[in-house]
C-alpha cells in the first residue's frame, strides 16, 4: 500500500487555504460516521502506530540528531526523544480515546413548543480544530484521536524539531485508513488529520486567519506561544495562560494534613501547571505551621520566599518581592504569605492567581464554602492537593488541554470542549403568528 | 430618598477602570445572594420601573426631541420612543426574569474520584458583562435583569440618543435598592447595574481592554457595531453577525405547506434576523412551486431576485447577482435559486449562509435528517418557519441575544449563556501519588 503524495516539506508552494478547506470537507465526513465506525477507525489508528514503532523511532532518531547538532537544551531533547515504550503508550492512548463514550448527538435539553413541536438542543462537533504545539510528539497522537472521536477534523502544527517524528506518527495513524474507500472516489478520511508541512511562521499566521474554515485554535505550550497565537488569530482560541496555584491553610486546618497537601502540591511534580506556587497561611496558625512545613519543603530542596511575617517565623526564607505573588515558577521555589483570615486569602488569590486551581485546608465548613464560592478559579479544592487538576483525574478519559478562560470550556478539557450544539426543530408546517 | 451622586455626563474625568473594578466587586456580592433574595431584588426593580413611568417618559421626551432636532431617521426615532405601555412591558419583562428558575449552583456533572472524593462541575456566574447597544431603551431593563438573575454585574453602554432614557430606567430599577444596607457599610448592590456616563468612543474602547475585570462583551446592534467591538476587544465577545436564513423546498415537500412557511419566513416580520433571505427550490418541483409562491409573495409586496432557472419560470423576477446569495436584506426582498437536490441546497447554505436559522420543507425523512445533520447552523428546521428562532419561543424566558458563534453559546441565548462553571472538589486530605 502506498500513501498518496504530499506537498514537499519546504516553505514554498504550500497552499494553506487548501489545507483548511480540505479539513472542512473532511470534518463533514467524520461527523457523518456513526459512533461505532468512528471508534473502529480510531482502533485502526492505534494499530497503525503499533505497526510503525520502528519507522517512528527512525524518524525520531533523525530529529533528535538534528536537534542535538543545533544545540537545543537537554530538557527539550528529553521531551522530543521517543522509545518503543513511549510509542506503545501513544497507541494505548488512542485505544483509550476509542473506548470513550460517544457524546455526539446527545440531547442536551428539550423544550416543547406550544405549537406542538419539540425544540431539541443536540451536541455536534465544532468542525475543524487547529492545534499548535511545541516539542512533545505524543500530542500528535493524543490531539488527533480526541478531535476525531468528537467528530472533528484536526490540523496539527508541531514544532520544527519534531517534524519528521510528527509526520511518522500521523502517517502511521492513517496507514490503515488509506485504502478505506467507503466514502467513494478519492475521498477518504485522511484529510481529517492533517499536518502542516512547514513550520514557517507566515504559514501559521495565515492559518490563524482562516476563520471560515477553522472553528477553534488550541495552542499547547508556554505562555509566549499562547499570547502570540491569541494576538494573531481571528479564530477563537482556547487558552491556558498560567497555573499560579495556591494552597491556603486556614485557622481551623488539620496542620498535619495541611503539611502533606502543601508538600504534595509543591513537590510531587513542580514543573506542571497544577503545582502550588504560593502558600497562604492564617496568622493564628503561622507560628505552628510554618516551621513544620518549611522543614518538609527544605527536605525536597524547595527555596522559600516569604513576606515579612513569614521571615520572622522562618528566618532563612528569602524576602518575597511583589512579582513573586504572580510568579509561575514551575520549579522548586515557593512564595509564602501570612494572611489575616480566609477573606484576605480569597482576595489575594483573586488578585494574583491565574484562575487555575486553588485549595483551602480547613475543618471549618463555613470557611470552606466561602472559599469554594468566592475564589474565581476553574478548580477549587477543600482539603486536597491542587495536583489533581487533570483530564484523566477528572474522569474525562483524556485531555486536550486545561482552559484558564471562562467561556466555552473551563479547567481540564476533554471531548465535550471539542463540541458545540445546534437546535433541531421538527415541525409539521408551523408558522409564527 | 436620594440617590448618591454620580459622575457627570461629560466626556472628561470619567474613571473607566473604576467602573470596571466596582462592577467586579458588585458581581461578587450579587453571586452571594441566595436565589430567593435575587428574585426579590428583581421584583423590586420591576416595581421601581412601574413607579417611575412619568419620570422615564419625561426623560424619553427630551431624548426624542433632541434626536428629532438632530434629524435622525424616522425608524430610529420609532425605536427610541417610549409610551406608558412600553414602559409597563419593560417592568413586566423584569418580573418574568425574576420568576425564571435559578440556574446558579446546579451540578452539571459529577465524577467520583477513586481516591474517594466527588469532583463536581457546578454552574456559576460569568462575573461582569458589558452590553453595548444602540437605540432601543428596553435593552437597558432586559439586559440588566438577565445579568442580575444569573448572578452577574452589568455595565451598560447604550446609544447617545437614548442616554437620558437609559439613565432614567436604570435609576428606576435601582430606586428601591438604594436603601438596602444588607451588605453592610456603604456597599450596596447598586454597582451591579452601571451605565457608562458617556458615549465617548475612547471610553468604550478603554472598557474593551479591561479584561481583568470584564468577562464578556455582548454588542447588540448592526453588523458594523459588532465588527468594531470584536476588533477592539481583548475581552471575549458574544457575536451575532447576520441572519442570512434559508428555506429549502425539497422534491417531496407538501407544496402548500412550503408556500405558507416561505411566506411566513419572509413576510411576517421582514426586518429581523430570523426572516428568510434566500429561497432554494428543488428543480423537480420548481415549475409547480415557484409560480404559486411568487404570487403569494407579490401580494405581500416582496421583490423577487432569481437565478437563471428561476427567471425562466417567473419572468418578472429580477436577475440575482452573486452578492444576493449572501445578502441580509432585512426587507421585502427575496433571492431565489433552483437547485439540483438536497445536497446542493446544503452546500449553498453552508457556503453563503450565516449559520443562523435554516429550514427544509420535505416529507422525505432521509432528506430531512441529512439537512439537520449537515447544515452547519445554530438552528435547523424541518417543516417549520425560521421565524421561531427566539429566546422566548425556545423557552428561555428571555433573550440576551442570538449567537452566530459556535463557541460557548449558540443560537438564542438566555441565562445559561451568562454563566460558566467551576469544578468543586471536597476532599479529606487527598494528595496525588
Amino acid at each position: 500500500m502506498t500513501l498518496p503524495p504530499e506537498p514537499p516539506m519546504t516553505d514554498t508552494a504550500i497552499d494553506i487555504p487548501q489545507i483548511a478547506s480540505r479539513a472542512r470537507a473532511a470534518a463533514r465526513r467524520v461527523s457523518r460516521l456513526d459512533p461505532q465506525r468512528r471508534s473502529e477507525r480510531l482502533r485502526d489508528m492505534a494499530a497503525g502506530v503499533s505497526d510503525a514503532v520502528e519507522t517512528i523511532l527512525a524518524a525520531n532518531e533523525q530529529d533528535c540528531r538534528d536537534a542535538q547538532q543545533a544545540g537545543v537544551s537537554a530538557a527539550l531533547l528529553d521531551r522530543l526523544r521517543l522509545d518503543a515504550s513511549r510509542i506503545e503508550s501513544m497507541a494505548a492512548g488512542v485505544e483509550t480515546v476509542a473506548a470513550l463514550p460517544d457524546r455526539l448527538g446527545e440531547t442536551i435539553s428539550t423544550y416543547e413548543h406550544p405549537a406542538g413541536m419539540p425544540i431539541r438542543r443536540v451536541r455536534v462537533p465544532l468542525g475543524v480544530i487547529l492545534i499548535i504545539y511545541e516539542s512533545r510528539p505524543n500530542v500528535t497522537a493524543d490531539a488527533a484521536a480526541l478531535c476525531f472521536k468528537s467528530g472533528n477534523a484536526v490540523i496539527l502544527r508541531g514544532g520544527s524539531e519534531a517534524m519528521r517524528t510528527n509526520r511518522a506518527i500521523r502517517d502511521a495513524m492513517l496507514s490503515r485508513l488509506a485504502d478505506d474507500d467507503e466514502n467513494g472516489g478519492g475521498e477518504t478520511l485522511r484529510d481529517a488529520i492533517q499536518l502542516v508541512p512547514t513550520t514557517d511562521r507566515a504559514a501559521v499566521e495565515q492559518l490563524l486567519t482562516m476563520d471560515q474554515d477553522i472553528d477553534l485554535v488550541i495552542p499547547r505550550g508556554g505562555e509566549g506561544l499562547i499570547r502570540a497565537v491569541a494576538k494573531h488569530s481571528t479564530i477563537p482560541v482556547l487558552k491556558h495562560y498560567q497555573g499560579v496555584c495556591h494552597v491556603y491553610v486556614d485557622r481551623d486546618a488539620d496542620l498535619d494534613m495541611a503539611r502533606r497537601i502543601a508538600v504534595n502540591a509543591k513537590c510531587q511534580r513542580p514543573g506542571v501547571c497544577n503545582a502550588m506556587e504560593t502558600l497562604l497561611v492564617h496568622e493564628q496558625v503561622a507560628d505552628r505551621f510554618l516551621p513544620a512545613v518549611a522543614e518538609s519543603l527544605r527536605e525536597h530542596g524547595v527555596e522559600l520566599r516569604g513576606d515579612e511575617r513569614t521571615g520572622a517565623i522562618i528566618p532563612d526564607a528569602l524576602p518575597a518581592e511583589e512579582d513573586d505573588w504572580s510568579a509561575e515558577y514551575l520549579d522548586l521555589i515557593l512564595a509564602i504569605r501570612v494572611v489575616a483570615d480566609c477573606d484576605e486569602a480569597i482576595e489575594h488569590i483573586n488578585r494574583y492567581g491565574s484562575r487555575h486551581s486553588d485549595a483551602i485546608v480547613t475543618a471549618d465548613r463555613d470557611a470552606a464554602d466561602r472559599f469554594l464560592q468566592q475564589v474565581d478559579s476553574a478548580t477549587v479544592y477543600v482539603n486536597a492537593s491542587t495536583r489533581f487538576t487533570d483530564g484523566g483525574e477528572f474522569g474525562l478519559g483524556a485531555e486536550i488541554g486545561i482552559s484558564t478562560d471562562k467561556l466555552h470550556a473551563r479547567g481540564p478539557c476533554g471531548i465535550e470542549a471539542l463540541t458545540t450544539y445546534k437546535y433541531i426543530i421538527d415541525g409539521d408546517g408551523q408558522v409564527r403568528e
